[in-house]
């Protein structure tokens, strides 16, 4: 196949992210999200927000960054941050899905996803620490939203939302965070 | 409201792009596409064939313009561009929009984006065109997966796809159209 046949290939594959439930429900709570509106919405989380990270990011890479993250959840699935899960089988699983996808493209595109997707996944940067900050930011509005959400769900406590959540929001987006307490503190009663 | 409280207030309201539903289906065609993982998807399509775009592009700039573009259907509504409607009337219903969710932002950040998706309405850029390409090109590779989706719903010939949807998607993108027409000249059997 040639490079735009590869290409236009990828593309029809990745339409299937839009078949991937997410634990969170959209804010009116009518029903679960998936990834591919979840990956629009934190875009505009970090296209908007940019401006309060705690150290100055590169806006268009954190973007392409949040367009290609849940990519691999075609083939390795979502699994809700507060569910039950083996996090090494899960990392085992992604990377088996991101050779498959992102080796649908043209290789040197390939590697380009591919070496963003690493990025973020391991938070090796700060428009990485960000673009992480921002995913887990966008759950948690929408959880406030639709009255508890998947904390309700998975019977989270503000402790494990804490651990979970909180640190890595803070760690590259601590004023948005700090604006967001108030408002879990509520919902917990803490 | 301050800053960071007004961005939020727009970053909550723009979750209900996730509930616009557009003519075309998903590629499985199993239910209709909202605009939300549409913008999603056509950010993608605009990062991973830039390059064969007819005159050199910023993709930065036409990423936003793709995340902003549809914002507007949230007051407006997303008509199928084969369905009857009044285009004028539209236009005026999006721009009373645009006021109002672009308007939720501090002012700055309104008047940015509100420039950014003018300039897309108005095809005023090489961005903007390329832009708007991509937007008529994804749904017709979601409509040749589903066995014609939008078109066997609305009727539509091959002529009208021309007029409507073609000769748009030509001017940004000719080289991606020119690959899947022979793909859409075999499903309306010209």
């Amino acid at each position: 196949m040639d490079r735009i046949g590869q290409q236009l290939a990828f593309l029809a594959e990745i339409d299937r992210l839009k078949t991937v439930l997410r634990g969170t429900p959209i804010h009116d709570g009518t029903r679960r999200e998936n990834s591919a509106e979840h990956s629009w919405h934190v875009c505009l989380y970090a296209l908007t927000l940019a401006e309060h990270a705690e150290v100055p990011v590169n806006v268009p890479r954190v973007i392409k960054m949040l367009l290609l993250h849940d990519i691999v959840e075609i083939d390795a699935g979502d699994q809700p941050i507060h569910s039950d899960h083996d996090p090494d089988a899960l990392a085992r699983a992604e990377r088996v899905a991101a050779d498959r996808l992102f080796g649908l493209l043209p290789p040197d595109q390939a590697d380009e996803y591919r070496a963003l997707w690493d990025e973020f996944e391991a938070c090796a940067s700060a428009d990485a620490v960000f673009a992480k900050s921002v995913d887990r930011i966008q759950p948690v509005a929408a959880n406030l939203a639709s009255d508890g959400g998947t904390w309700r769900d998975y019977a989270v406590s503000y402790e494990q939302l804490e651990i979970r959540v909180g640190v890595s929001a803070r760690r590259g987006a601590a004023k948005i965070w700090a604006r967001l307490e108030p408002r879990i503190r509520d919902w917990f009663r803490v």
